[in-house]
């Protein structure tokens, strides 16, 4: 059976793929007494005298709110609070499935970015932290900045920060099989929306030598940026004051990640490249390039989107850690330096002798990533005075 | 271990009394592909062409918002968002035990009435339906109103309606016992808050021949109602014009129904009423008059909201199996034409056999209850044009 169809008719059988569970069992009048009144009045009591007890005497400690407003799913833009639901779901099974970690789905029917902020802040009692979904850019760039000014929980913005952090990774371990150093490579990096903006910033803090971005329009210069956003990214990269096209950004460059859309690359524009090239093209389904063309004109290291290549750049491998280690910590933020130390902790969880051209990060079933990423990110939370316990 | 010891410590231990289980599993690349990307587009797009899918291929078709401010919890009043959550939790607890209903506590940081309606209608596309929980009167009136108004799933404030359809189906089966007919009795409400309004409302569609609501400074009269509801139900109530204390309305009266507070109530008062009186005393945890207070003065039947006395009037009895009638045949609304079918199905689960003083009302853990309150609900729903499946 075609996987649209199995994925469809699979849907239908599970009828939503969350449930709630009772954690107390309830089996008589005492049990009631306990769980509900008039026992419950005593944690109540003890929340009231101390708010922060919601945290031992609730399900807060450990409860993600995943917010949408389906402005831009997947690959399929803005299709609704409603629509967005099966991938918000989707997100909270892995949440569980891959860290323990419960999520729920919250899908605003607003796209104004003051209601959804304030929706979130208002609704943020019943949660220890938020992962933004699937906003489109630029506003949940201004939807995240407001939350992180507003909340004393921790607040993600997944599609920007969770890629990031995967394409750190994979960048780590790639310098090392083309033995060379960060400082002195350049980068460029192709979609310049949420994802590839925060794929620039975190690349920049992880030392990347200098940086390019390229947008429909070519490289984006303080003459064509769209919006503040990429404004400031031309005032912290391409030092060397590239202009042109991509193919033009392409020339001499050591790497290049794509989070645009299909075909974009040639084989003659990664033969342009600088001596063995990183190509992590990860448009989805279809790459900017395919691998066999990128291996065609020279590519070292090769990582897509998809499971069916090597080197899958996948979310799945960082949100689920990253949120567990920030809520074990009751972290108040997720910092640059959250991210780095998460990128840093999946790239060492491949070991000397798997690390090749094809395994440059670990694949999703490993079950030590989810704890690796969260002890890196509570520790750091540490050291940055973040953690509230 | 007393009580309230005993239900902290088991709060600290479960920390959090319920959980999200994912409905699928995910042991494989194959099972990632089916429940998130790319299979889950196919779910999503159907669902963008026709947002009622959402109840078929998500989990809305059975989730419900227990939505709270927190300003009138239990009787601890107005403790926070935070502190109601160990309410919220139970009460979700309740949904899925008693009628598989999932629930999900929604605390809201703000006690604007518009703030809170604008925020639960932006959530809504999450939920099949919005359970509202001690929120005070007369705000909480205002809230449900405009829910109702703008939202197209059915809106129930529990403490209102879930109250008072458990005292009418009390007051059905209570009436047997005491051979009177519904339309001859006058029945004495005291408490014109949220509950009391609720009960008088609904007794009056049940058919209570007259009613007379008391609050703090007596009959609740044009000129000392504190608000539009209680305004409205001097329109409707009280045709015989008593005046005067609680007292007063007492004399000569069939029924009281007490949601007020510990003690107000004497034997002598209970003296006073017509043959063979009926008081349902529901203060919590301390009734208006205690059991055996009312029946040295002459109640024939007596219930209250405890459980270590007979017939506890207790909320469990209606809101899961309302909800559950509501969700199954997706209705707009929940009406008092549902309320009271509701009210009559709880009624009839006690058999002639069983009904007698002590049994007026089934107990929590029968069974048979979410059911026939589920069934009686859905059918009129239908009846009423208001079922959407």
């Amino acid at each position: 059976m075609d996987i649209k169809e199995e994925a469809l008719r699979k849907h239908y059988e599970w009828r939503g793929k969350i449930e709630i569970t009772p954690t107390p069992k309830l089996e008589n009048r005492n049990d009631l007494s306990l769980a509900y009144t008039p026992g419950v009045a005593q944690p109540c009591l003890e929340i009231k005298n101390n708010p922060d007890k919601s945290f031992e005497l609730t399900r807060r400690w450990n409860m993600v709110a995943v917010v949408t407003d389906g402005t831009a799913v997947l690959g399929l833009g803005d299709i609704g609070p409603e629509a967005a639901m099966p991938v918000m779901e989707g997100k909270c099974v892995l949440f569980k499935r891959f860290a323990g970690v419960d999520a729920f789905p919250i899908c605003i029917g607003s796209k104004d970015v003051d209601e959804i902020v304030r929706t979130v802040e208002l609704i943020s009692p019943s949660f220890g932290g938020i992962n933004l979904e699937d906003i489109s850019a630029p506003r949940c760039f201004e939807v995240e900045r407001l939350l992180k000014e507003r909340l004393q929980i921790p607040v993600f913005h997944d599609d920007q920060h969770g890629t990031a952090i995967i394409a750190c990774a994979a960048l780590t371990n790639a310098l090392k099989i083309v033995g060379k150093d960060i400082k002195n490579i350049r980068v460029v990096i192709n979609g310049a929306g949420a994802a590839g903006i925060a794929i620039g910033r975190l690349m920049l803090k992880l030392g990347v030598g200098d940086l390019v971005m390229c947008d429909k329009y070519g490289v984006v210069t303080k003459d064509n940026a769209l919006n503040d956003a990429q404004l400031q990214m031309t005032e912290i990269s391409n030092k060397s004051g590239i202009t042109g096209t991509l193919s033009d950004a392409l020339k001499g460059a050591d790497a290049f990640v794509g989070v645009s859309r299909p075909g974009l690359v040639t084989s003659e524009m990664v033969r342009s490249m600088a001596k063995d090239p990183i190509i992590f093209a990860l448009a989805n389904p279809v790459p900017e390039i395919m691998p066999d063309e990128a291996k065609a004109g020279g590519a070292k290291v090769i990582g897509t989107g998809r499971s069916d290549f090597p080197n899958q750049i996948n979310n799945v491998l960082a949100f689920p850690g990253v949120f567990k280690g920030a809520l074990a910590v009751r972290a108040r933020d997720i910092t640059d330096g959250m991210k780095i130390a998460a990128a840093k902790a999946l790239a060492a969880l491949v070991d000397e002798k798997s690390l090749s051209e094809g395994i440059v990060i670990p694949e999703p079933f490993d079950s030590r990533i989810a704890q690796a990423v969260a002890d890196a990110v509570a520790d750091e939370a540490k050291k940055e005075g973040l953690a509230r316990i």
